[in-house]
């Protein structure tokens, strides 16, 4: 027995570069299935949803569909918003009034909770409906994902900025601290070691969340780097923790928490000047630079990683196959299948929402400051076959007359 | 009488995505005439001429220059330095030794005073040499130039890095305030106007070193901005002023000095955090981010305009040919001829060196606090002719049911 009505899709937390390849993925495979009576997006979210404020995008051109898939930021507008029991019950009458049986939402674990609870909430109201979670983070912290579609183009991003970073410390050098983003995992900050083609290169210390941050030891590790290169760069995620597992960024400024109580580390560069501090005033180093990437993370134009694109696309379509397959609700998941390919599962909610992964540690050095090869051969296959290639002049020593 | 020796190239101050272009330029033109016997690259500007650090580049290949032409920053390194009488004499001790009979300086106007000095100097102890300066600076603030070899690929990763922080921050509302590069000139953080392509886009504010900057305009206009659009995103040069002509920055940091009295202004996030407090406490809004664009916007990998390659370029073989036409010195500058066209011509040094050029009153606009129409026609064709096109989802607006 077919299940008819409306689809509506929604996109939720911080906005990718490809969030709007699954978007427009959803859309196309939707309308090709006459079960699905209307193809509605809601704007901001979920909020988007409880007011009703629905755009039709069952007629929109599919020349457009395809720019907007190109342009970067949810292209339906994003939320921080959780709904509770009460806005839960709001919602399904929102769906039931539009007769919306189709529900496909794409966000992180957060959002996939979300999901979660409007499809349990269905289930116990009798009201009929699939709902499903399209996955995107360029935090790359899914449970099960083998990686989510968002990230390969942020650390794409991240891998290009450093190598310029690194090209640029070589011609003026000193110490360079970069902040990046990532609350619980390493993911995003890791990618900067892409960058370091020889072992000269930065980034030459990475920190990651996964470890504990010992103010000491980063100070010995900058020295002992900055004594042997002359110059040193440094990868630090901005959700960094003590032993005691408290985010040394909550020690500088106080932080605002959203509605699914994640601490605001982004917007601020208290933590990359702190950090400059300590190395000025330890070691006597007088360039000491820090920079913190940042929203450019995550929206940069012109700067995508066309696997991304094309998974970002798939998990899209694959969404409404499995939403059409006459399935309750689920997660769309990734798993790698060989070097390089994947294939999409449906998997169970309570695997993903609202749970973080980390780093394994088989990707992170044994001192952990700094990434393993294994780590960089689970991302290169990711970042496509355009990195750019870099090179120096070779030209031979001059010998000296004068300097001998 | 032609004059037979060797000719020296090296690069000063901040690093630039095209620098290499020019640098190529300068190598392949040069060895194109019999009169210059070796071409040597100095390490690290003059301190590598002063230490007699030279690597050969006349039978570097080809394929290899034209890689390094595509890389980013000074692939010979580069300095702070600025000499004084004292190694002014030094360096030409070293450059009669080698038989260096034509100098090549890729840098800004301080490297340009650094080139007249030596001119000088080789004239008053009757050594004839040739020396020549040839454009570079991200901050477009040369003067006689129509512009600077850099700044137009600097100003398309600010364009575009703007386009991104739009999208996202429609997505997820809020006061976004971003700090860019330049210290007296406000040319490369007016780059960020190219993103505004409808005037509910952002930036919506834009604040020059050329004007004043004063604290409480700076307020209202926030929150005039956010009073209508619910979010703002701003634009800050880092060299920003107060009345008295005293750089914001040095309320909040201890600021170091270079060789050339420049204060430091980037390499921290104190300015962007400063003025986000104030909106925060000010307007008792909540979402308030600052970020800080740092070095990416001179060194970042693979965000490159067509046009300022080319120009680069061509600086480079022009400085070639100018010192070839017995000429003694000067700087090479670009003057426009049409739309879009550019010629060069050799400039005399008091013209350009340890000069700044600002941003002309016609492209400011009357309240101080955004661009004209006439600075974005200026920088258009500067960008090339592949800038990213974004769309939105047309899709009509669904009728309310529950809320009507």
């Amino acid at each position: 027995m077919k299940l008819k009505g409306k689809a509506v899709i929604a996109q939720g937390g911080g906005p990718t570069a490809v969030i709007n390849q699954s978007l427009v993925g959803i859309v196309l495979e939707s309308r090709k299935f006459t079960e699905i009576t209307k193809v509605y997006g809601a704007i901001h979210g979920i909020t988007g949803i409880l007011k009703e404020d629905f755009i039709d995008l069952t007629d929109e051109t599919t020349e457009n569909l395809e720019q907007v898939a190109m342009t970067p930021s949810s292209g339906l507008f994003s939320t921080r918003e959780k709904p509770d029991e009460e806005l839960t019950k709001q919602m399904l009458n929102v769906f039931q009034a539009h007769n919306i049986r189709y529900f496909f939402y794409i966000g992180g674990n957060d959002s996939a909770d979300t999901v979660r609870i409007i499809c349990e909430k269905a289930k116990e109201a009798n009201y009929e409906m699939r709902c499903i979670h399209v996955p995107k983070t360029i935090d790359n912290d899914l449970m099960i994902n083998d990686h989510t579609p968002g990230y390969p183009s942020a650390a794409k991003f991240v891998a290009q900025a450093f190598m310029g970073i690194n090209l640029d410390n070589k011609a003026l050098p000193g110490v360079h601290i970069i902040i990046l983003m990532g609350r619980h995992a390493g993911f995003l900050t890791a990618a900067s070691a892409i960058a370091q083609r020889n072992p000269e290169d930065g980034p030459h210390l990475i920190y990651l969340p996964e470890r504990a941050f010992i103010l000491d030891s980063f100070v010995k590790d900058v020295k002992k780097v900055y004594d042997k290169h002359g110059r040193c760069i440094v990868a630090v995620s901005e959700g960094i923790q003590d032993k005691e597992g408290r985010p040394i960024m909550t020690r500088l400024v106080d932080t605002e928490k959203d509605a699914h109580g994640n601490v605001q580390l982004s917007g601020t560069g208290a933590l990359g000047d702190f950090l400059a501090q300590q190395i000025k005033v330890e070691l006597n180093i007088k360039k000491v630079r820090s920079d913190t990437f940042g929203y450019l993370q995550r929206s940069f134009v012109g700067c995508v990683s066309h696997v991304d694109q094309q998974e970002a696309r798939e998990v899209g379509e694959k969404a409404v196959q499995f939403a059409l397959l006459d399935k309750l609700g689920g997660s769309v998941t990734i798993h790698r299948t060989g070097d390089y390919s994947v294939e999409y599962q449906l998997s169970d909610f309570h695997k993903i929402a609202a749970k973080t992964k980390l780093m394994p540690d088989e990707y992170i050095n044994e001192k952990g400051n700094h990434v393993t090869e294994a780590f960089k051969n689970y991302l290169t296959p990711l970042l496509g076959n355009d990195m750019p290639l870099l090179t120096f002049l070779k030209g031979s020593k001059v010998e000296k007359i004068l300097n001998k």
